[in-house]
């Protein structure tokens, strides 16, 4: 049977852990440093479920005119594969990052890397080295590209904006400080736009564009146009799911109301309340008690966020409709990489 | 009067901090976050001995044949402070990091970043922005040299290199386990060379090489081979002087016996002891403990070891000067250079 676009996206990845390996080898460090750093990548880069990485290789594919990723060259695939999985290691390292400084306990069904016994606070140096690996990879790869500074400097770009949303999440919302005023519904929206927009959603394309030769400053601002506001609705949908979606749905149970996140549904319902409710969320927002999270839940039924959420939904699809019906494809982009997206997070349920 | 080398190299970084800061007015981050960041910058980034920060202007007066660094124009000056600062910037990097990693308290005097109230595990995030700070200053300041890419690849490269030092020395030395059948001089020479050598020694002198216009892969490697035993023979010293120096000389209490560091010391006991004093060792190494540290200094003069090092010093001294003296000065490389690291480095107390 022929492989599926994810099995096929994952059989590059020995590859490059050989690859980078030998790196380490090459070093000549010593084989019990080595076996480590090979139990981290391994660890931390696959088991999601890659549609970034994945999205790199589609996108090249519509910019390529091709009807499927079958019709790419064996080499012009890796390319983009590898482009998709240093992607891949760059959420790797964000999220080893992350889980740390959120005590999160798991992380796509097994502990997270901090919480494996024996690596604690190393995890801190090995989400170092998983940044350094993209670059590793961009070397030996594209050196020889006219557009190898190019990637360099949207990866390092991309990357500080991820930190700045890191950042701005980290002190408006910490766990155990519950502080409302801080909130508001802009401070959320940049908090998506910078945590997660860039790096999933214009990251991938932007690079795909840059291998396909399609990368005038107006057509990566075009997909930009589109892409961010499609990546901040695609978290608010995952903000609305955290509390409205069933846990079958969204694979998890929601904890967004007990750990005083930052989320759309809350930064709405401060846009709506009357003072007496203002006082309701004010005292069982972000507290680690069920009977707490079920009373802010009430409230969200009483202002019909529901109904928000789907009056907001509407909205930003069209707006989002309107601009990918206007895209200049004079210059070879196309219209299909940001439908092909579009498709993907609309009205979706998980 | 006239400023110092160090008060003139200071006086750039308001400047740098102030670029940096626009960046992120620029993507309209609310304020608290631009404080936030401007707070990690000042709190980690100067305040050390900036030895590493002012190597690269005085490798670059050399090799410019001046006789001092007022020689430099403003607009020279300020591009070599950058790249200094650019040094200091990845070790305030590593340094947030290894302070969480080795659970310290204080550093250069003042609360470890971590350490301070309301900072804790957001520190992570903000020594990846120390990081992203390099790769904007290089783009701004940097983009239209020919050396560019050289300059990225170089902090890349020299990136990696002391991640893999210091996770070797992580799972080598734990501070909570100890196992002296990890430790071996081989491996000790790897990490200090690794984690400290590259980016202390070897990095300021080969982004002085770019700018000043001599990088030929030839004299790049005739710095490397004389700067990285240096920086190894500068790590021995700290060992050496940790356990031997007086508080006076050192600024500090050594604590390497007491939290298991795989210090040269240790290493060169293991080479040398009769199976009982293995045994003394295995039981009183990395006891925090001061009748167990007390032992081992002990046994540590019982060896001898201060000969042992004298002998070490004398002889690798040696090497770098014969090295130093075979250096090809034909396409424009100064063994000045060289010799101005080595006399700061040889016989230092402190």
């Amino acid at each position: 049977m022929a492989p599926t676009p994810r099995e096929k996206f994952l059989e590059v990845f020995p590859s490059l852990v050989d690859e980078l390996k030998s790196i380490l080898v090459n070093y000549g460090m010593p084989p019990e440093a080595i076996e480590w750093y090979e139990r981290s990548l391994q660890h931390n880069t696959p088991g999601g479920k890659l549609n970034r990485g994945l999205s790199v290789v589609d996108t090249y594919t519509i910019l390529k005119g091709h009807a499927s990723v079958d019709e790419l060259s064996a080499e012009e695939y890796k390319k983009l594969a590898i482009l998709g999985w240093c992607i891949e290691l760059l959420q790797a390292y964000f999220l080893v990052a992350d889980d740390i400084m959120d005590q999160s306990i798991t992380r796509r069904g097994q502990p997270c890397w901090y919480k494996v016994p024996g690596v604690g606070d190393i995890a801190i140096n090995d989400a170092f080295m998983l940044e350094a690996a993209i670059y590793s990879l961009l070397k030996s790869h594209f050196k020889q590209d006219s557009y190898y500074v190019d990637l360099i400097e949207l990866f390092h770009e991309v990357t500080l904006q991820t930190e700045l949303g890191q950042l701005l999440d980290l002190i408006t919302a910490p766990e155990d400080s519950v502080d409302l005023n801080k909130f508001s519904l802009a401070k959320h929206s940049f908090i998506v736009i910078f945590k997660t927009a860039y790096y999933s959603f214009y990251l991938p394309v932007a690079l795909a564009m840059y291998v396909a030769g399609v990368h005038d400053a107006k057509d990566l601002k075009q997909a930009q146009d589109v892409l961010i506001p499609l990546g901040e609705y695609f978290q608010i949908q995952d903000d609305y799911l955290d509390c409205f979606g069933t846990p079958e749905q969204i694979g998890k149970i929601g904890t967004d109301i007990q750990d005083n996140k930052c989320s759309w549904l809350v930064n709405k319902a401060l846009e709506l309340v009357t003072p007496e409710q203002r006082k309701v969320l004010d005292d069982n927002y972000g507290k680690k008690d069920a009977k707490c999270e079920a009373v802010v839940k009430q409230l969200f039924n009483d202002l019909d966020l529901e109904t928000h959420y789907r009056e907001y939904e509407e909205k930003v699809a069209k707006e989002i409709e309107a601009k990918i019906d206007l895209i200049d494809e004079s210059r070879g982009f196309k219209k299909d990489v940001l439908t092909a997206f579009f498709k993907k997070v609309y009205k979706r349920s998980k």
